[in-house]
């Protein structure tokens, strides 16, 4: 067993951590941290009760460094990187959750804040698996990416050679409000979002510059919206062929060897992937023109599950140990 | 006063068409037929009890001629020619709420059924009045657009001869489950739609050959989702530009004399129209790659209160008489 | 036509009284306040872009009384009463929304607040129509009744003489989130609603007292819950009769001549009553346990369109003049 | 390992059967009936895609009895006892899901229809392991509870003795829509569940002699709802009581040795249940008056998690092995 800390526990994304690290066969939580002490996390997350039990701390470096092999930072941009590079320092491995590690240098200044760990961002790896597994077998310090840009990287990795590139990819993407997180504001408000969708931060979301460095495309047009739903996503993108193609053929072939990648001949929805890792992909094309439609649990392929598989490949063991794969139909 | 029978009063459009008509202060209702008798609209619609009474027939060409000037079509395609072929020759005017009369006849044939009725398809006038107003003052018949084709045209009009023709429309179409009727199916279960989101027909629609007529353009990928919510729509389109402009203005300028279109200058909503006539259009650019996202009522704007503008426009009354305009928000 | 002035209109229920009042054909807005200025009311609620427009003010009560000869205060508990009292020594009718001018003042300081205008407590009347018609019809003030008092107490008053007393009164009532008001907090936010549904304030309610006093009842528990819905409310009441009865002939026979009380044969549901001011109710009884359903717009006949009933009758009009009777629908 | 056969694999409960099962250390699913061959579970289930396969036939009992130990049906009832008489006579165990076993002879009949297999009627134990845990042990049928009966009988037990009994026992039931089944019917339809709630079958659902049956109390009022979520119930009962007492320290004393009750000291919700097998039970009193609230997953606790427990317990193996304990929250 190796003993993992998690940080930022109060969140959604701390939760989900929790459930799946809780259960794993390998991995022996020792340490829950958040912005302040809690007698025990079912006082944050209720129904953890009777399932497992634990005091919150103060989130301390050194602390963890005493308890932990590795430690999963589900914290804001910023706070994150703070933690990082301490436990960097002092030889515990790092997932980060947050944006802190995912872009270049410049990128990440131009659409966040200065950056203060400058060294260890060198250092770090993009945990998205399909991309990049064998480095992340190495890492010390795994960047999860961003929910967006998984489910839109995913959809798009297969294409890219294919694609004609005097026009620009364009990303309809469609959230759940979990992704808001668990604060409230206007946006999370029962009665803005029941019955109702809009369009969020069209063609200036930060997720964009994410998407266009890992896919080394400039011209794309991201638009995300809120659906009134609590998790999963869908992200839909159109683009034009060089010439025609079986994009399912393309499709299946590309993803035959990955085990958290499902290829659909029928529309893929949100709720197959729901409470699980998995990235559910359909295309279609007619002539030149190609629609690609991708479903993934915001939370889970999106952050949480997405990040232990990341720890799952760091330390040795199967991709797949203990990830959850039941998805929440009905 | 001007006497209206409705035809197909039990389905969802039917419903709306009563709603507004009830209220109107030119048209009085003095026939709903339905494809058999009911004692009471209100054994069909329990909502309009205390509103709106009136006993239901088996729909009868004749009996209509004798009662009515108007007639609203509130049927599936095919059932609708029938109707409005025998009540034009009695010389009943006909808003024809189906797919019937709104094609050319070999795009109506591809995609529908074989036409009877192919004499009054001719005379027929397509019911948008912000692109055939004059129009349907003069028609008999007027061809209710649908309810996707409505917000899509909408949204592309004004930027017809901004737009790079080298490059296709790409539009996300996203609607509630009403949209789908009243009928029961896999696709309008609780436990499919709750919690969910997934296209259908991609790149297939029926819909797709209507924008393309109306609009003139051939190169459109067209993907419509279902949403989450019962009524509304959200219409996403996505295309290039010969150069750079400002979006907003170009829609200020063309909509300026329109009483129904409202131009946001923040990402519309679907709420925000729901319950109206209104057609509510937000865009905005980046380079040359324009965003248009654009909100209707499915079941209002794309279905029974755009019928109720046509019919008051081949009354002659105002445009907005008796038209509803204030939104279920919250 | 008659001005009328509207203080608070940033929340849901201003903004339902502005929907209301601007398309009466007696009352004219002349005056539109909230806790500060600004430059037009769709900045506040975008919805009324192309509807309604009309600067907003900072309320003043001597402003008002310049231009309205009645007020609707849709303001919280407390706030009211200062504007009420200064408002009414101006010679200014007062339809109050909070929960001020409801209760006897030991009842009212027991569960609010000290209270500040003893001496228009006292002349205050319960704005329920179908309770207390001809005194509102002379008042100068009335207290509109809460959400739950006005479905509970229509369920409940055609059996007061029929229940057996010596058991209490169980109510289970269940409200949309509107209800909580438009401020964002953890029982808001849409991750905490949706999927879901929980009992608040289970027999400590603050409406409790509310319905007890007006019923004349002191044994009743009173649970409410929160329902995944932005409106509407069903309120289930269970008591024990006296003797075996018709309960649905009872209400037909109490309400057989109120315009806004709908008796079904069949159980209610939320959705027919929302948009409108109707209080459905159904009943159905074993041996002598009796169960009550009762479903109202908690916005409309739980707030503003009662409202709006009220002031009409102040004012000498028909009750159901300009009030909403078109239910949302599908 | 044990070989288990699972025979109605459609529905929504063959599925979370299946999903349980699947990842379950000791069960072995070796057979999936349903009413008609199928080439892949899959096929009917897509999310099972990349978790589980296997071929689907029709149901056949001796089939089963050659490759099953033990078979869980999750059919309707009438349907279920057919298939449990035969395989129970070829010496299979039996959890049955349906109503077919949980009732004494004259009930059964007066509710559903003439019982086919009085035999083994007199034989099964009514799987609520909280009340006949050591005969479940011992059984070869075990019939499950229903949703309804598991929540509404868990939330009463503890106060048995502690009720006045002159006063009825009145029960508030709220349902997702998941427990009328997968086929498509104008109460599942979208538009009639979302943004509403009703009763439905008040004071006469087929639940109701079950509930009596088993806690043997007649006097019992139960009214069920159905809310706009898909799955999930909560279970209200207001009851009186012979004398004041401490209600949360009657249930933790009760429950203190059971692993799948949790007391709860605030309100419980749906979500924190669902998708585990856990029972989340809140209650307050005011003076005599109890109210007692009950939270389960209608699929899970309500149906085939429970099954799982008894089959774990016939099997001899612990009550909680394999069965899902984590929430879907948020």
């Amino acid at each position: 067993m190796i003993d993992v800390a998690i940080v930022g526990v109060s969140g959604f994304t701390g939760l989900e951590l929790i459930k799946i690290l809780s259960s794993h066969p390998e991995f022996n939580i020792t340490y829950l941290g958040a912005s302040e002490d809690y007698e025990s996390i079912s006082d944050i997350h209720p129904s953890l009760k009777g399932v497992f039990s634990g005091n919150v701390k103060k989130a301390d470096s050194k602390d963890i460094s005493k308890v932990a092999i590795l430690t999963f930072l589900a914290l804001p941009h910023k706070a994150s990187m703070g933690f990082a590079k301490e436990l960097l320092e002092l030889g515990v491995k790092v997932v980060d959750l947050s944006a802190d590690y995912r872009l270049k240098l410049e990128t990440y200044e131009k659409y966040y804040c200065p950056h203060i760990d400058k060294e260890h961002l060198n250092q770090s790896v993009y945990g998205l698996p399909e991309m990049f597994k064998e480095d992340i077998k190495k890492a010390s310090l795994v960047a999860n990416p961003g929910c967006y840009p998984t489910a839109t990287i995913l959809g798009l990795l297969p294409f890219l050679n294919l694609r004609d590139e005097r026009f620009p990819v364009m990303i309809d993407a469609k959230s759940g409000v979990s992704g808001a997180g668990k604060k409230c504001s206007e946006t999370t408000h029962y009665a803005k979002i029941n019955e109702n969708c809009f369009s969020y931060a069209p063609l200036t979301h930060r997720h964009t510059p994410e998407i266009k460095e890992k896919l080394g495309i400039e011209d794309i047009a991201f638009v995300p919206h809120l659906l009134p739903i609590t998790r999963g996503m869908l992200v839909d993108s159109y683009l034009l062929l060089k010439e025609e193609i079986d994009p399912l053929a393309v499709l299946k072939e590309y993803y035959k060897d990955e085990k958290f990648v499902r290829i659909y001949e029928k529309p893929v929805d949100i709720k197959s992937s729901s409470g699980t890792n998995f990235c559910d992909i359909f295309a279609i094309s007619e002539g030149k023109k190609l629609f690609i439609s991708v479903s993934i649990d915001n939370l889970l392929r999106g952050a949480s599950s997405q990040a232990v598989v990341n720890a799952n490949l760091m330390c040795g063991f199967s991709e797949d140990l203990g990830i959850p794969k039941l998805s929440y139909i009905p």
